[in-house]
């Protein structure tokens, strides 16, 4: 059993710890937070052993009954490898070094903090037995699950991809817009070399705009295919993607709300899409000319992909779709 | 075991569907819909009995390869109870009178149509074997959730509340505003007197406005009690009460927003509160003048009223309290 | 003088009606509407006569004190030419014809309806003497106020769009998403084949979301050109093109938002922007590849091009260059 | 002619000086602003000497060829008195001492800064000639506008105000929350007290929620009259109030979204609104208790109240109601 232990315990960190919870060959050997909000009672409600992330709450954490089975330093020594969820550029990684402990960051951090970034289908074998990497973003790992696969299969001679942001995420009362467009006025975004720092091949050029919604990404992509191919090719091989989910206007399925409802009709844990929304109504090709949209669940998407990166560095698994499967079932992915 | 049929599997309906399930004295004997929408899919894999409402679908679920058991009127045949979940005023009461099944409606329908109008804690007794009743609606059962206790423990001299209402449930993409404050002109508004068709005694005056949300309704209620006390005692009673939960900034719960990432992070089926949620920093009392806000889930609070009202009907369980700590249990409510 | 009448005093009604009275050569005869709400109190207040367009609500305006001059087939009389703002398809076309009267409608309706559709740029000759024509949607103006000048002076290979379009106008609040962001799953949308209602030459492929805003769309456009340019090139064609103004993140504007602020910082009427936002620091060209983005004022955009259609069909001025200076001149855009 | 400066050229800062600008009375003799944003250039376009309130930006106002007339200290010594619109807790007060100039700040500031809190309405004469006051702020200045003439000529029990705020404003696009409604968790919250630091015989106690709008405030008020009245009556004191303006349903005006576009299209500068919407159809009295809605236009009501406070401080005029005429006439407020 692989020791996992995690530094934040917030949208990336709680539900990493519960996907980890969920495996039978890694477990939770602890999660550290800085503050005593009902995250942390929830932790300890889970059974999830609890680290003081800093020392300054302290006496709120025995105030509010909370049992602090040690400081961040202690939990470094238990665990094999850290999932740090602190927010980007929180500066972890010497304690880590220190301790040595592997650890994976999420996408907020640069590429050159780790030289690795990491995504499940795409380069799986690269992150074998490294101490340190970057699952990419959620835009990001959404750009990849769909265009590595075509790639692969067919070639791309440039994808163009317009993203729709969400403003916040759903418990983030603070920031706006709450009636705005906010372009990225810097063209194109920093998406395209973001997917390049996986898969360098793929030609890509982003832009983004923010708007007032906190539910999920929406993205309306343009790809120019190597070759002439048909709308049921492009879906055949999405169809055989891991993590890839079709949804259509006629199951009633109009909208990136309809999608989070689906998920929580599913029962899902938190409501979590970890797959890729595709209408695939509307993937259209004319000529070698693919247009499709894809909505990406911000705070889940990539949660298999830390699993997965977890295993790939502890080398409990070598074969890329074996961890992948092995993930899905049990976290309840088709 | 009481069987159940579900009639309109939409918001309510599904989620009845599921809370029964999770009942040991009553089943799930199949839910009819009409259309063959994703919900539809769900419902059968879940092991639901699924029944076509209307055979203008017929085909479609067919295509879908939906198994249809039968017609609305067959499940009508099967049930010793339907829970309406259909449109307001959807009319089907004629239907159940000629099948001489039960039947409980939702807060959508004048409590005229039942003559009995029905909250848990307040008037269980009062349905007692009766033949049909309607649920109030989210925000009269959220009044009363909290007053009713303070009325038959202290005494209320009158109730003002001002209900800020979310403008649409979230997966209703079509309905706003999107910026905007929509007072509700009429003065004071029905929830007032749709208290009192539950308890008469109490004197209540409403007004309310619609907000740009999906999530919750936010009541600000001022309360006139018979007598002094202090909000110690108020928090006592609430304490006390079922289906009541406090939250406090000091957890950092300090919006409608964090309450429902609260209720993801419990692991609450759909990310669903079933209670009402009061916060608890922020009860007030001036003499005899009690301030506080409550928050209501609009989609979920009157879920666990359903399956009370069922075992008052079929005369299951006699006594109120021992009925909603039954359904609490199964639902995990605490 | 040109004597112009209104049918429908609405959102684009309203408008027109203002820019019709800042000109030196037409007048407004008359406007008609047919329910007496308060634009019908603006109307008589700013000196238009009014005229009902319906007998349904004539002991209303009665009641309000709203003087009406006649009936709408009485306004028909005493105009040479009808702006219809009324809803779409709301087919009146047959009464205007046996009135003999020149009409303009608006982007709502379809090509069909009068086969000439009309962007003062681009087309302005074609409409000179024309009976009906359409002004195309604010969206599509947008477009061909950017697009035309490029095909025409540098050449156009294709062009992707991606359109963000706000929800309802700022006074619509029974429109949503509140929460979401909702694709049109028909791709590529309407708004390509529109432009080319115009510039048939014009190879265009569009996509769009729907999303919570009210104040402004927003695209994201890529253009292949016919040959290699540098961002100067684009700046100075735009420069010189009427009715584009450029805004830039160095002035604080950088969001639909502040662009609105910038408005009524400026005095425009209303708070309206004529012109089309485009901001010169998102300008990004790579080759032969140009990125921008621009922004539109649903409500307003068309205004301008109403008055030009004035002009060009009853022969007012031959010269679309001139038309435009006139209309910029008497509405303050510079 | 007295001398006004401006301090601060943001949402107050630019409407105080378009409002001295329409006066006779008074000029506006500078304004200063730290940066050089589109603002800047907009009040040298029209016409307003233009000062540095910081030398920090100095080469960019240069850059963009804004011609700076000197610093904030040289425009300290050109006025007689200045509009402190800089944002709260800025500490420009001994500055302004020590130029020995008046000034008048917002309500964002505590009524301790000042000593003396300004409504025109309730206590004109206790700023005749004072150096320093504060005008209360935009909700407390809606209060007051309805509730002083209340008082005036009834009396009040006690008023009870659930004022639903507006998360942000237009241009404000930084700031949440999107889909969220926050209560603010004081109880009673500060606005009670605030009407009393004007008129403190006024029994008034008020909670507050934040939801995702840019556009208005809405209060729902409860007010205990000292005497029973019909609605009538109540109408008719505020129909003799100055800078409260009626609305109703019948008109089509049933949300703060239509009282905008009333604003809009009534012409008013940038689409204000400075008077207090008070929807008429929804006034209702039950015995003593009177129930009604108010909208406040968060970033204008408070302007005449500066202006009348110019007036009031450097005795230009001793008679309250001879200002609020004068003002309302020159800015077109009926």
């Amino acid at each position: 059993m692989v020791k996992v232990g995690i530094n934040g315990y917030g949208t990336v960190g709680k539900r990493v710890a519960d996907a980890v919870d969920q495996q039978d060959d890694m477990e939770i050997v602890g999660v550290a937070k800085r503050s005593p909000t009902y995250e942390a009672e929830i932790a300890v409600k889970k059974g999830f052993p609890f680290y003081a992330a800093s020392d300054k709450y302290l006496d709120n954490f025995e105030e509010k009954e909370i049992l602090v089975e040690g400081m961040l330093e202690d939990l470094l020594e238990e665990a094999d490898i850290i999932i740090d969820g602190t927010p980007k550029k929180s500066g972890y990684k010497s304690m880590y070094e220190k301790a040595g402990v592997k650890a994976i960051w999420q996408g907020g951090e640069d590429h050159e903090l780790t030289g690795l970034s990491f995504n499940s289908m795409a380069n799986y074998e690269e992150a074998l037995g490294a101490d340190y990497l970057r699952v990419v973003s959620c835009n990001t790992t959404g750009l990849l699950r769909t265009l590595y696969p075509l790639h692969r299969d067919i070639g791309i001679d440039n994808c163009r991809a317009v993203m729709v942001r969400r403003g916040a995420d759903p418990w983030d009362t603070s920031r706006g817009p709450i009636n705005s467009i906010n372009p990225v006025l810097d063209i194109p975004s920093h998406h395209g070399p973001d997917v390049q720092s996986v898969v360098p091949e793929i030609n890509i050029q982003t832009t983004a705009v923010k708007v007032p919604t906190t539910i999920m990404h929406l993205h309306s992509n343009i790809v120019e295919l190597e070759e002439e191919v048909d709308a049921e090719e492009v879906i055949d091989i999405w169809d055989k993607t891991p993590r890839v989910r079709f949804f259509n206007a006629s199951q009633g399925v109009d909208s990136t709300a309809k999608i989070m409802e689906y998920a929580k009709d599913r029962d899902n844990t938190r409501g979590d899409l970890n797959e890729i929304a595709v209408w695939d109504d509307a993937i259209k090709v004319e000529g070698s000319t693919l247009y499709y949209y894809q909505a990406i669940h911000q705070e889940s998407d990539i949660i298999p992909e830390n699993i997965d990166a977890i295993r790939a560095m502890t080398e409990l698994e070598e074969d890329p779709m074996k961890s992948i499967r092995r993930t899905n079932e049990a976290m309840g992915i088709e």
